[in-house]
């Protein structure tokens, strides 16, 4: 394992954080694969540091998904970062059925079917590590436009019981719940100033984290640098 | 409150331990609704009991059933217990989009929108308890052939942060996870009783429950016994 | 078991709380030893209800606290509820090693010590349940005066792995963490009444619970109302 | 603060997880004092990498604590990693009054007043980092003899909601449970190979974790790698 060069796949790559967690593999040496839905731009500016990096365009809202979840995602990966973050503002007062099931097909289940699907590989070679990144908010119950995105957030965390045995061919599945982030996600979520503010008036650390250090928790748990790790649910968020 | 009658909507509550939860609300005088998917004999044979039971078949399958809701549920209840459970016998491995969207559905989603629907009347009248039913399964992240089970209870067991409202208009919210079980389920999940037996070793108290004694439960934490416990998961499972 | 009329010690017995969990349990046509530090006036006023109560009057401040222990508590008991409650006011600035024993052993060693002697009884006769009443401040680490009455509860809160011998046997143990109690517990804490109120403020039902209610939530678990779980923690709190 | 040479201490320095934890720090190139009780050979030998090393040898057993506090530990210290483990070997059947007072001062109540005093500086220099460690047994309940280490590393974890003022400074404190490590405190510990056997079968990682693994997650919570967690406990366990 250690003279081959690794591959890591980074779903939801094009996001602040994303775009961090890619230059870190990058500086590590890796191979990247980056997934975007539309927005691969900034993706491809980052192709000036590296030619290591392979940028998937993949809308999850496809109809015949899980034949072009065969398609896109067939290479063998060692690693996979779950940024997945699809925002529809919907509160608790406000969703309904067919906004739930968008929320939880596009943060929870497709992720889970690619995760399920790379898996495989992964136990062959006996080393893999997979992170699913959710959300602070999820300890809260959301809030006031986010019960979709929580919601969906909460659904992905669910550990399958097959994560024990995974443990044993050396294959590690955790989840980060990430904190309150200076990303644009808040624009996403149409926080004004002030409600940011006030948000980050609730952070013991009292300020927001920037993508640049979330990026550090999320390479350190998803690379051979987390070697006794698995089955588990962080909080990094400025002590929330 | 005290003089009126009050009412409880069971979803689910031709299940084993449905059944001993309406016998129970009956003879606490209440007026029972008993929700069933379709084998309603066993709900009509407890008429025998009260004439204070009226049956709501109701199957969530339905194409529109954002409208059914509204016209099936459209009474004024004190109380909901949420007994809901479709075992579809899906494993992770061999899970699929389709199928874990119905799990969520059934489980989660369609029973968060009914009572989403009915809170409001609870809060107009200044009393409320609902209460979903999971399973010490979420715990352990599911097993064999349960994992679209367990998600979708695990996906139900999030708490809106607007429980806190509710709170201040005395409508609670509790999530309780009932332990392995004496009734159907088993047969419906294929278990052999071999299985059972190992499963029953796991257990702490080395016994499965009765339906009834998790009626008492049931019934104590979704009427004015519960006087001041809201937003907690509970695990009633023989010390699992 | 069941025509032998059981017998349940309450520690702590002649607090608020503790006065009505003795009430419920006479009411029970239970035997009852209330057992109190000093001031067991109001303990006798309950005789006048009924004859089945005993009072021990005891002090755990005692030097040879282990054969007190022995010579005080050698009866046969069927329940424990444990509600030592000793406020010493120390913050975690004020603090100390000799206080932070005495808050230690009052709160959490004796009590254990007491319950591991009375174990033995309850499995030879194959029933038996232990409720360990803590605090919901222990959730948030203390507040300002607190820390060692937190840090106490916080660790009579640990549930040895023997629990599950125990459980084969029928004895149950659990943790009951109670909210903020409409009791004499916050002059003891010196809190002004702006600090309740502040306080009150913080707990989502937006009230106090009544000694009464929370006696209740007591007697449930610690009778055979409560005949399948064991090992759990539960937060009676409002909300919190 | 970027230019002063960093200074940890290291409570319990001379331990197999402790002498790892001293060489990272070495690398790192910080100063660094390592506590023992009695034996500093082995820390002595790692004067040859590095003169920056000080050993502080110092017995929690002492009678006068609070002044020998005062007087051992009056450096300034930017981290503080707590690796003390006092191993009794007394189980929940044959503990006593006597011997958990001393498994909770040696293993929670002096390395607390320790801290305590040592975060006044963190305060004042706006940087700190506070690691307790733990173990995963407090998780289960701990084990056959280890009910009074179980109890007392149960107790360390407790973090005070001070915690919260502390982080707005930049000063931040977590827990590290760690899992079965291949050291000497199962010899401690009276385990026989075919003990240490059977427990290495419950983790699903199936492996004890080496010293060298859990130091390197020590290190990155303890140091400006971690830059925004704080008030957590983290299990880092092979699975557990």
């Amino acid at each position: 394992m250690k003279n081959k060069k690794k591959h890591v796949l980074i779903l939801g790559g094009s996001s602040d954080i994303g775009l961090e967690v890619v230059k870190k593999f990058l500086q590590l040496n890796w191979n990247v694969s980056a997934h975007c839905f539309s927005n691969e731009k900034k993706l491809k500016n980052l192709k000036k540091y590296s030619k290591h990096i392979n940028i998937v365009k993949f809308n999850f809202s496809n109809f015949k998904i899980e034949k072009s979840i065969k398609k896109n995602f067939n290479k063998k990966y060692d690693s996979i970062v779950n940024l997945i973050g699809y925002v529809d503002n919907k509160g608790f007062e406000n969703t309904n059925l067919k906004s739930l099931i968008k929320s939880l097909s596009i943060n929870a289940i497709i992720p889970i079917l690619i995760e399920r699907m790379l898996v495989k590989k992964m136990l062959s070679q006996k080393w893999g590590r997979i992170l699913n990144c959710s959300s602070i908010g999820v300890k809260f119950g959301g809030g006031g436009n986010s019960y979709n995105y929580s919601l969906s957030k909460h659904c992905l965390e669910f550990i399958p019981s097959n994560y024990k045995i995974w443990a044993k061919k050396n294959v590690f599945i955790n989840n980060l719940r990430i904190g309150v982030t200076n990303t644009k996600i808040h624009k996403k979520m149409k926080r004004s100033k002030k409600n940011i503010k006030n948000r980050v008036k609730l952070i013991p650390i009292s300020r927001m984290a920037e993508p640049k250090e979330i990026s550090s928790y999320i390479v350190n748990l998803s690379t051979d640098t987390n070697s006794y790790m698995t089955g588990q649910t962080l909080n990094v968020s400025g002590g929330e």
